[in-house]
């Protein structure tokens, strides 16, 4: 085995790959032909010779090439073995797919991962077994063909195989893109510590998610943790806070759960933000990764409806956002843009009539300027919901008037951005089952101009303000840190 | 004016209807010249002669016919005399559109509201100002021009217009249909309580949804909503619970909003079931609308990750859902389905490779079904997630196993269902900014085919166990109430 060192270079960025298991139905051989490991990608299994064109081994020890990487899909029965080719081979890191060994919680599998390890100890390091490996769009490792190949700046280290696919998988619709995901499953070597430690100094991840059930190491973990949190955000959720969800851990990943207050207290401590779900996640990463912190919780709203404003307002306040009033100012400079009938001067701002007008002056760029300006106001959630209403107006001159409209919401959102250096998030309303296409279009046209002019955009309101929440939570912790050592 | 008894009939029946400021733009006029109220349409305006092809008359005093409801959308300014020529012509009830009254807080458009009501009293009924009137599909009376036709069971009173017009765009996405939906504003006449009166009594509508920021006579309300929950569920919210809520309702509809204590007891007393915002309210009204009360808090899940199953726990336990373990006699017979690697016989169910099995036995209706009819269950929760899993291994396949996935998904929920009269609820996990349309296409076929027999579908878990968690406390209140008074 090589030192410590270099284990992650070998995971990273290896010199070979081999897919052990290698099949035509295989999510790793599927995966990787698509990805520019293919010429550095060694299919084995004795059942072909040739696997979608490619050469197939009957043994990794029958491949010429020297082999840093192997991902492991076989049978536990057949494990054993294929660990005594690999290091034979000379193989540095074994990503072992397989599951069905401690997470079931029987005596027998428990037992196989404990000579798993024994086997492997000092001569090939481990990453799972029971997980989906490491996406890694610089060297073309993947964990799905759906991956996008641009790289990012976020870092994902997780427990569970679902969240490091599901990052994958959406990566696109959620304008995501990563350095680094690592599933790392049962952690019977590697461990999420390991990882945290790595992407903690590594310059390409700006950004930290992880995702843990367990660890057989608190002490060491904290204070990996720790060190992450110190020099980037690091995101953080616990699976199994209650006493039903440490069981359903215990049995996925045969984690040792903890209290959930202990978790807690861990977070807090370290400098890790700690979120609650997935979707949760999702929003803070987007956030994190597209905008400055806010100086204080204080948010304004554009939107279009004052019913819906109403339950808007009651819904930032439980998340501990506040919408104040505007300044005098602010309504002064609306009052002139906004007529009075239907509409309200005042925070949120329900400002549909403006939707109307796509003329030069008195548009809707001119009121998210002039909300964003308010010195009083941290944070501008800007929200459309607009469409079907003026499609009922405006009939078919509506593909003109929606082509200008959305030049001039993000145009205006674009100059709060620049111009007051505040956090500028969107919602773009759009219930998952509409099945109004031209609705739909629009829709997806907006959050698209946004997310490529680096908006953070959702599709719920209450997913944007958790996102504001967890932008501020961040921010305030970030100042009492370094009010407590100034010199640093 | 014509006594009380009558209102409701003019309201909800009506012979003949005016629109006053008829416009091509005016969306009362697009939508009832797309309803069968058209026939019995009089549109008024001095502006046109025609209008759609339809005569237009310079003043209501010109129509021929006896009209009992007239919807008015003039400027305020012209309001008075459109009114006064409204009473002469003898019209039951106006439903004032036109906003721009007491809730701009400006004292002289408040002044102008008790002209109006003053004008009004004793002899004509309104509806409004500041709001969107009334869909009631048997009359054709309509809010929106995408609104359905076909008639439901559900009642809705809002006082906001965003509210009522969301209903009735969002029917279809939804899948709900409505009794009667009344958006009322300001109330300057006809309140909420009214209608609450009225829809207690409506042998059409079987369930109610009601959302309110105010009211200026709250015994009566409170007495009308406990009439009404007598008698059938009322799922209610209260706009503006923080102060800064309570700030934005009044100046939406100028409500006297109340301390958000008072309102909890009032929803409490009364036996409303108090929700937190429209998504909530959605969710609850398509459990109501469709499912059995469930007899416990136990809720099964069967899902597909086993990763995601974890923070899934959590989410229910947060929610008071209880996810208890399977029966022994549950899990012995899941066990000769499921495989064990990489799956857990447990609560919630991570059965993967059951998707992959479409042939007679072992399928998904099986798991389905061994899983309802476990006794210590009191609800079902059917999760899909799956299509791009199935689609990475099975390829060309995908189409014909889908179709066959779907009939045996749909089969085992109505077999439990019919046979243990338990809730089934279902999520067909489903992005909305998801733009790979393959996957789209057959989560919406699912969620489709699960609606079209009955079942209530939710684009995310977090939804599904908030509508599990309403059943709940809905069906706890009513023992409670049943127990109190056994003779009833």
């Amino acid at each position: 085995m090589e030192t410590g060192a270099n284990v992650f270079d070998y995971i990273f960025n290896p010199r070979a790959v081999a897919i052990i298991g290698a099949s035509p139905f295989d999510l790793a051989t599927q995966t990787h032909m698509k990805t520019k490991m293919k010429e550095h990608l060694y299919l084995v299994n004795p059942k072909y010779t040739e696997l979608l064109g490619k050469k197939c081994y009957p043994s990794i020890l029958d491949v010429e090439a020297e082999i840093d990487y192997a991902i492991i899909g076989v049978s536990a029965a057949y494990l054993p073995q294929v660990m005594e080719q690999c290091i034979l081979k000379g193989v540095k890191v074994a990503q072992i797919f397989t599951a069905g060994f401690s997470e079931t919680g029987l005596p027998e599998r428990i037992r196989q991962e404990e000579e798993l390890k024994k086997l492997a100890k000092g001569k090939i390091r481990l990453i799972g077994p029971n997980c989906f490996g490491v996406y890694c769009p610089r060297s073309g490792l993947s964990i799905v063909p759906e991956a996008p190949t641009e790289e990012g700046h976020i870092g994902v280290v997780a427990q569970s195989g679902s969240f490091a696919e599901s990052f994958s998988y959406f990566a696109n619709t959620k304008n995501l893109r990563f350095s680094k995901v690592i599933s790392y499953g049962n952690a019977a070597d590697l461990d999420g510590a390991d990882f945290l430690e790595y992407l903690a100094d590594d310059e390409d991840t700006k950004l930290i998610a992880f995702y843990i059930e367990g660890t057989k190491n608190g002490s060491r973990l904290k204070a990996a943790l720790t060190r992450a949190a110190a020099k980037k955000p690091v995101i953080a959720i616990k699976g199994g806070m209650t006493v039903q969800g440490m069981r359903a851990a215990a049995s996925h990943t045969a984690a040792l759960a903890g209290s959930p207050d202990i978790w807690r207290a861990v977070f807090r401590q370290s400098g890790a933000l700690q979120v609650e779900n997935f979707d949760e996640m999702v929003g803070a990463l987007m956030a994190f990764d597209t905008s400055p912190l806010p100086s204080g919780r204080a948010m304004a709203l554009i939107t279009n409806s004052g019913g819906f404003s109403v339950i808007q307002t009651d819904m930032c306040l439980k998340a501990d956002i506040d919408v104040p009033r505007f300044s005098p100012e602010t309504v002064e400079a609306l009052r002139t843009l906004v007529p009075a009938a239907g509409t309200n001067i005042s925070n949120p701002l329900d400002a549909w009539p403006i939707y109307y007008n796509v003329g030069p002056t008195g548009n809707i760029a001119d009121i998210i300027r002039i909300v964003g300006a308010d010195r009083g106001i941290h944070t501008l959630v800007f929200q459309f919901d607009q469409f079907r209403y003026l499609r009922r107006i405006l009939g078919q001159g509506i593909d003109d008037h929606m082509k200008r409209l959305i030049e001039l919401m993000v145009e205006g959102c674009e100059q709060v951005r620049q111009k007051e250096h505040k956090p500028v998030m969107v919602t773009v309303s759009l219930d998952p089952y509409l099945e109004d296409e031209e609705d739909r279009h629009y829709n997806l046209l907006l959050k698209k101009t946004f997310t490529e002019r680096g908006f953070p955009v959702y599709a719920t309101l209450d997913a944007t303000v958790k996102a504001v929440a967890n932008l501020c939570r961040y921010s305030e912790r970030r100042n009492r840190v370094q009010r407590a050592s100034p010199i640093s």
